[in-house]
C-alpha cells in the first residue's frame, strides 16, 4: 500500500483525501510505509487535526521526522529530499560497508551511493556500489571514497538542485544543513517532477493560463482565466483612451485604421518573442549583474533589424495598395519605431519582475502585447499625425 | 577524456568540429572510451569521410555498435539508448551475478539494474542490485528476478519513454527489438535531456521563437525571428483586408474605432489561453479520438462564459464613458462573440496539427492571435453594422 502510495501520479491535495476516508491507523501505517519526502508532500495538505492525529499513531522517531520536514520552505532542497539513505564511517572495510548495505537496502530510497559521514554526522565522501563492487574487500573506506562531494544546502531552490544534478547527471546528491551535517538526499526522480513543474510554470506563465492543474468543466476553466481576462481588459481601456485622442486625425483620412491591426500584431509577436528569449536568458544565466544592459541593447538590435525589415515589406505592402509610396515609407517607419520598443519592452519585464523578486518566467505573453497595443497606437497614429503636420 | 566529452554540455554539432581539431587517432580514442549513446549524439554531426575515418580506426566491434546505432531515427528509444548494460542467465546463482557485475562494473553506465536474458538474447527478468544484496548468494537468478519487465520497442518515440520512466520513477529502463531482443538500455539521464528538449519545444512553439538554441548577437537572432514575423505580416494582410471593407461604416462614427484594439486583445488572449491548455490536453490524453469533440464543445462554453463576463464589463466600460448604453450593448456582444471564436480557434489548430501529423505543441501563440484578429475584426465591425442599419 506504502508503494502504491509512492508511485501516485495525484495531486497530493487529492491524496491527503484518501488519507481521510481510511480509518486513521490504516492512514498511519501507509504514511509509515512511505518514503518521508513523498509522505511529507501529502501531509503538507492535511488539516492540523488529521495531521496530529496521523503523527500520534506513527512509531515516536518517523512522527519526528515529518514534523521537522514540514517545517522545510516549500520549493527548497529540504521539501523534497528523502532521509532514507545509507551512510557509514571512513575506518569501515569495503566488507563491512557491503554489509551494512544489506541491511539498510530494503529501507533506503537509493543504495546506489553510500556517503560516508564522520562522528558529527559531517558529510567526508561518497562511494558509489560500483566503487564497493570493484574494491577488495579488505580495502578501508576512507582510502577508496571520493571527495570532495558535491552536496546542496537544505535552503537551496529546488531549481537549482535540478540544475546540478542536470549538469553532472547524478542519480542522488546529499543535503547538509548549514552545519555541513548530512541531513537528507535527494534523488533523480523527484528531480523530474521539480523540472515538470518549473517548465510547466513557464509555459502556463507565457500562456496566462495555469496548465499544470486542468480544471474539469469550463465553470471552473472559465472561473481560473476571468479575473485575468477581466485585468487586461481594463489594462485595454488605456490603448482605446489614446485611440480616442486621435479622433480628429482619424476623421481626416479614415484609411489610416485599416493598418492599425497590422502594426499592432507585428508588435506584440515581436514583444512576445523578445519576452520569450528573454526569461529563457534569466533563468539560464549565473552572473546576471554584468550583462543586463547588454541583454537589453541586444533585444534593442534584433529589434530595430526585424523592425526594419517588416518595415520595408509593409510600406511596400501599403505603399502598392494605396498606390501612395510616401503613405507606405511613414507606416513602415511606425512599424520599425514600434517593433523595436516592444522588443525592448519584451525583455524589460522579465527583468522587472525579477527586481521585484519574482520569477522571470511569470511574465505572461499577453501582458506584453497588451502594453504593445498601447505603445503601437500611441507611435503609429504619432508617426501618422507628425508628418500629417508637415505636409498638410 | 572519454568521461570529459560525456559529460560536456555543448551541443553536438559543436563538439564534432573538437574531434576535427584532434589527430583522427586521438579521436577515435576519445569516441571509443565515451558510452556509445553520447558518441552517437556527436558522430550523428559527422562529415560521412570524417566519420568513416574514425570508425576504421575503433575496434571492430564498436564501430559496428556505432554504425548501426546512427541508423536509428531521430528522437526515438534507438537514438537515446546506451548499449552499456549488464545482462546474465537465468541460470546463474546471485554469487555469480555478483561476479559479473564486478566485472562489468566499470563499463556499463549504470549498474543498478542487471537484466536476465535467454540464449536468445529475449529479456526475461530484471533484477536491481539490492535484489543482488538482499538475497542468499546462493540463491537460482531465475527464483529471484522480477518478472514481467518492462520495457520499450527501439523504435518508441523518444515522449513516450520519457513519460514510462516519469510514471514508475524507473533509474534505466531496457529497450528491445521488434523481435523481443534486448538490445539497450534508456538512462534516467538522457530522459532528463529529453524533457528539457521536449518542454524548451513546448515554450518555444508557443512564444513563436526558439529558445532552446539561443543565438549568439542580434543579427543572427533576428534571423531566425524575421521568417516568422514576415510571414505573419502578410497574414495580417488579411485583417487590413478586413477593416478596409468597413471604411464607409467607419467614416459615419469614427469612434468606434476607439474600441478595437481592446476586442482584438481580448480575443487573442482568450484564443492564446485556450491554446495553451488544448496543446496540453492532447499532449498528456492518451485516448484522444473520443473526446476532441468534447474539448472543442468545453472550450467554446468556457470562451462563452469569459466572453460573458468580459462583454458585460466591456459594455458598463463604453456605455458609460460613450453615455451611450445601446452602443456599449453592442460592443459587449461583438466582445462575447470574438472571445467565443478566439477560443475555439486556439482549441481547434492544435487538433488540426495533430491531425496533419505535427506536433500539437507547435502552434504559435501568435498565429492564433493573428487570425483571431482577422475574426475579431470581422465579428466588431460586422456586429456594429447590423446594428447600425437597424437603428439608422
Amino acid at each position: 500500500m506504502g508503494d502504491m502510495f509512492n508511485a501516485i501520479e495525484e495531486e497530493p491535495d487529492q491524496v491527503v483525501n484518501y488519507f481521510k476516508e481510511m480509518i486513521p491507523q490504516y492512514a498511519a501505517d501507509v504514511i509509515y510505509e512511505m518514503y518521508t519526502d513523498n509522505a511529507v508532500d501529502i501531509l503538507a495538505y492535511a488539516k492540523a487535526k488529521d495531521l496530529n492525529q496521523y503523527l500520534e499513531l506513527l512509531p515516536a522517531e518517523a512522527a519526528v521526522e515529518i514534523r521537522g520536514m514540514l517545517h522545510y520552505q516549500d520549493k527548497t532542497a529540504g521539501a523534497i529530499m528523502s532521509t532514507e539513505y545509507v551512510a557509514i564511517t571512513g575506518n569501515q572495510t569495503v566488507r563491512s560497508a557491503l554489509h551494512v548495505m544489506k541491511k539498510e537496502a530494503l529501507d533506503a530510497e537509493t543504495i546506489y551511493y553510500i556517503y560516508v559521514i564522520d562522528d558529527e554526522e559531517n558529510l567526508q565522501g561518497v562511494l558509489t556500489l560500483r566503487d564497493l563492487l570493484t574494491n577488495d574487500d579488505d580495502a578501508l573506506i576512507s582510502d577508496i571514497m571520493n571527495r570532495p562531494v558535491m552536496s546542496v544546502d537544505v535552503q537551496e531552490d529546488q531549481e537549482e538542485v535540478a540544475q546540478t544534478i542536470r549538469d553532472y547527471n547524478f542519480i542522488a546528491l546529499p543535503v547538509t544543513n548549514p552545519e555541513g551535517k548530512m541531513i537528507g538526499i535527494i534523488n533523480v526522480d523527484d528531480i523530474i517532477d521539480v523540472i515538470d513543474e518549473e517548465s510547466a510554470q513557464d509555459y502556463s506563465g507565457l500562456a496566462g493560463v495555469d496548465v499544470d492543474n486542468l480544471p474539469g468543466n469550463p465553470w471552473q476553466a472559465a472561473l481560473k482565466r476571468l479575473p485575468w481576462s477581466l485585468g487586461l481588459l481594463i489594462l485595454g481601456i488605456t490603448t482605446a483612451v489614446v485611440i480616442s485622442w486621435y479622433q480628429t486625425l482619424i476623421q481626416k483620412d479614415t484609411l489610416m485604421v485599416t493598418f492599425i491591426a497590422m502594426v499592432m500584431g507585428a508588435s506584440g509577436n515581436a514583444g512576445t518573442q523578445s519576452l520569450a528569449v528573454s526569461a529563457t536568458r534569466i533563468a539560464d544565466k549565473d552572473d546576471e549583474e554584468e550583462s543586463t544592459a547588454k541583454m537589453v541593447a541586444n533585444e534593442a538590435l534584433t529589434g530595430l533589424i526585424v523592425g526594419f525589415f517588416s518595415g520595408i515589406l509593409f510600406a511596400v505592402i501599403t505603399g502598392i495598395w494605396q498606390q501612395d509610396l510616401d503613405f507606405g515609407l511613414i507606416l513602415g517607419l511606425a512599424l520599425l519605431i514600434a517593433v523595436t520598443i516592444s522588443n525592448v519592452l519584451g525583455c524589460l519585464l522579465p527583468i522587472i519582475f525579477k527586481k521585484l523578486g519574482k520569477d522571470a518566467s511569470n511574465v505572461p505573453g499577453a501582458l506584453v502585447s497588451t502594453i504593445s497595443d498601447l505603445l503601437s497606437a500611441l507611435i503609429y497614429f504619432g508617426t501618422i499625425q507628425i508628418f500629417w503636420n508637415l505636409y498638410h
